[in-house]
């Protein structure tokens, strides 16, 4: 951490800084320049919180020389993290598809949704039971009944069930049917939640908040490393901009910016970044191109009827059709899908 | 709820959007202008959601009439929600203050950091004792111990408390010890969490999220009224914005805004949104003057000392005697501090 | 137009707002909802301001139903706008490659890159002879000393030359030098220089402001059509967001909006906004994914030596092989590169 | 300036950095930590550029210590630079006022509200004759007819004349007729228009751009400064953020932030930053409050016919009676109106 004096900082500034470093068991190192006194506080930096200089009247500004993550960064683990969930894996050479629709509404959607993208080559099943929902008078999700619904389509088709959980007090019933324990954008930095599932032995999809950093992503993260949990795959589905023409704004620089600061998976959720069908194809090619390790997509076999999200909803067909197209941009970048 | 067709629409187009607002019993109107064909839903807006006709490929854009909220709203209720809570009254023409440090450390600090604000003339004690921090290494707060000390300083200074839920599992323990519940800005979007104070006969502070916009501010205000809890402050805390000399934007408008358009009270939370100790007094004085009903205001007695937010926070006798300056720019808006 | 009236407008209140829309020549439809008065604007309604109805107390919002613009829309061509530049086309089948320094520094330089990304691929040479910089205190650009070195390089390369105009008062010189005239983003909105290059018989590159939306980005080309000129490339080159990771977040969702809003070719410059090298080659191949019509990117044969954007210049070899990759994804979507 | 490098960088790439700080006249200070080693330039770091460093695969980053501006700096001039125009002072003990339509419109409304404003106490008249529009379609100004209207009401009523400049090839005819030349939002970094008025002998209004930082703003005023002329005025009018409840958010902070940084006097533009009438008078007490030097208002005689910007212009005697109630703001933060 490099402490950045203001001009004519006395010597009982200098001194009380130097103080505060040595008092953590970190060695100061004081280098007087033309217009300001700097200092530098050698050893692991992560002891220290900018805070404790920014209060100082006479600190202009702390700059941190490390990252705030460890677990989760390159640095600390070289290769990438490959996750297995029964034999299939995220974040190897195969790029990974999630699919399925917004909310979990009925047996019978579920049942056809799933067979449907089963065929058309995805991976996972994805589809909400516990919804978080801007509007108190919007459809909630089916809860337990929705989680049940998503069972028996994996029962029928093999693939995986992906879903999110909102609330600690829910952890069990969800854990009891996902295969993937989903954390949403709105919850990104629900701490005592990340917490909750970094001790769970179940792999966590965790979305980017939209109004998230790249690094407040992967503190994120970290908080669910910490607790034991490695097997982490962050997600981009878009951030919050002055640009209303789409619901968010697709930060494609995530990927290729995740994947040289994390060894983690990273995934891409075309469809929340978006907000319109007809948006979904291209953004999932790009996300391709940048190096995603994965999709997530909602696929809904009515979207006009959808109680959430129809507008960004494909219908199977389209959805068949584009994976088509995908596959061959995902061969242009070396990997297959 | 007016919804606007693509250029040459069909008839059957037409139609598809005439029985949906059908279906849900209200009536249809439309209007074939020169290059648009325009339909409005004549009824209950509330009871339609955008989505269900911008998933259609004829609609090229669904422009809302009302509101999504209703309890909150000024035209639901003309008069000012005034809440009293043991005698002093939030959203009444004296603006409040509510004061203290940041995370409770102590016991000790409690006691000295509330009698000086008690003396200072604060009207409520502020302080954490369930922190959301970003960093999984940083000081969570000292829990149940934080809130007995709240507790005693109640005791001794007569203060009412207000302090942070994080999460529903605490919700029993917190309201044991709270006179007044804050959501913090992570949690504004925390549904379930809401929905649980919503339930609870006790005022609740709704902060501002970091990129909430103000009328998703209002939308999670409405998911605590809709369960019945009335007793809702809103807080502006700052929102992010590019820009990075400040930690974030404070949002000075949102005062006159939100008192236009809702009947609630809403506070001001300079300390946060600036981020800097020197910042806090000037723009404490420009919420009085933009109409905030309240500030709260982090307080400490040994800042550099701080386990969280020293930066920001105020020594007890800055404290006191920005509060005799701040009593001036109240009485010239026509009101008291 | 669409005008929502305040709940409780008199009689007189629709009088007025009718009294207005009449004046212009314009027909207004009234409709009294449940809980608002409701008047539609019929006719061309880019003869009306919003601001004309947002003066009046009585009036709650104002909505749009069609674009500001025209001339640049699909609604008003259909078929894709294709430029002939010497006889290579832009906005075709075929993406387009501008490559070059970000600023002319001297002869040799600009002949040696010009030479290799000739051999490597490039359609076009870009490169600043005038330079807009943040301080007064950087390198401004060897103004028409460097337009002459970018004209030597045409000849002996055969690419035509794009560079940007900074002032109304260089048109005539920058235009006697250049092929395509640059608009850069901090001039996005000089609406002077805009209707000067709108006069001219040479193709005009606009790039979107840092925070101008998609639909100003449009107005302002709208501006250089509405001259006369109606060979107008437009140019993504990332938004100023809060995430301060990359210099600027590039809008990939930008291409496939823009495709379908203006029959106009859009193209990516990934250099700028990404700010480093490392990123441009994942943000152009994602460009390409989304249907970008060109890419420009920053080459350098001394980086670290560069006058200006050094970090994010790639070397001519490391360009050479970035576009065999490259190929292989614009193949992949249909196209060549 | 401070070079951090990536882990396990070589002696050569610390050879590197040091040759490059030394090539310059500066002296390079290596600091060994533990995991990272540290590179300071000693010396005067303006003459350094990041980029010079941010391109060499081996530094990881580039801290800045010093600000890049230097003379409009607080660290080169301590004491706040008062402006006097005609004997009346800008950046004083009293708070100025600049009242005026946004753009004139003809001779009869501009005597008119020029009469009423300076009734009322404004100090400056406003008003524009080159007018920034977003669409070509609308009102462009009067141009050299509406400078006339400008200097005939400046003779009637005593007021000087502030009006804006777009071009710098109207600076002649501009400089003729205003006491004050205003720079734009939107021509903020048009970088050939600040060196002209830079060279100009008369005072200068500049306003931030829609998506400046502070520094970006400061910058702006350097280029000014650098060129010779020390009379500007920064003016705060909103920046651009994803709320879209107001045209833009008016950044409170900039108020106590700028008057830190800088010697130079710094007014508010609450009329444009709201964009609606009912938010003029909070904002502009709530800049009062903040620290602001000078408020600019829009007032038109008839706002629902004005030709731009009538939403958010006050009526005269709508503005007679808020500045009233401002001067008790003013007061109570001991100054005057």
């Amino acid at each position: 951490m490099i402490i950045v004096l203001r001009a004519h900082a006395s010597e009982e500034d200098i001194r009380r800084v130097e103080d505060i470093i040595k008092g953590i068991g970190l060695a100061a190192h004081i280098s007087q320049g033309v217009e300001r006194t700097i200092i530098g506080a050698i050893g692991d930096e992560r002891k220290l919180a900018p805070d404790l200089f920014e209060g100082l009247p006479a600190v202009e500004k702390v700059l941190r020389v490390l990252s705030p993550y460890k677990l989760v960064s390159r640095d600390f683990q070289k290769e990438d993290t490959v996750i297995d969930v029964n034999g299939k894996k995220i974040g190897g050479p195969a790029i990974v598809l999630f699919a399925g629709p917004c909310s979990v509404e009925g047996k019978d959607m579920m049942l056809e949704i799933g067979g449907s993208v089963a065929r058309s080559g995805a991976a996972f099943l994805r589809g909400g039971a516990f919804k978080p929902r801007t509007s108190p008078y919007a459809f909630q999700g089916l809860r337990e009944e929705g989680l049940k619904y998503l069972a028996e389509t994996r029962e029928r088709t093999g693939l995986p069930v992906a879903t999110e959980l909102m609330d600690p007090r829910d952890i069990d019933i969800v854990a009891r049917y996902a295969d993937i324990i989903q954390i949403g954008a709105r919850n990104m930095q629900n701490f005592r939640l990340l917490m909750e599932v970094g001790k769970l032995g179940k792999p966590v999809i965790l979305k980017r908040g939209m109004s998230a950093t790249i690094q407040e992503l992967l503190m994120s993260a970290e908080y669910i490393a910490s607790e034991g949990n490695r097997e982490i795959i962050l997600c981009e589905r878009g951030i919050r901009t002055f640009e209303t023409a789409t619901r968010n704004t697709f930060d494609i620089s995530a990927f290729p910016l995740l994947k040289s600061l994390t060894h983690l998976p990273v995934i891409a959720d075309p469809s929340h970044a978006a907000g319109k069908a007809s948006l979904v194809e291209p953004l999932a090619a790009a996300a391709i191109a940048a190096g995603a390790d994965g999709l997530m997509i909602e696929v809904h076999n009515h979207p006009d009827k959808a109680l959430s999200d129809g507008p960004q909803s494909l219908r199977p067909e389209v959805f068949e059709e584009m994976i088509a197209r995908l596959q061959k941009v995902a061969e242009a970048v070396g990997r297959t899908l």
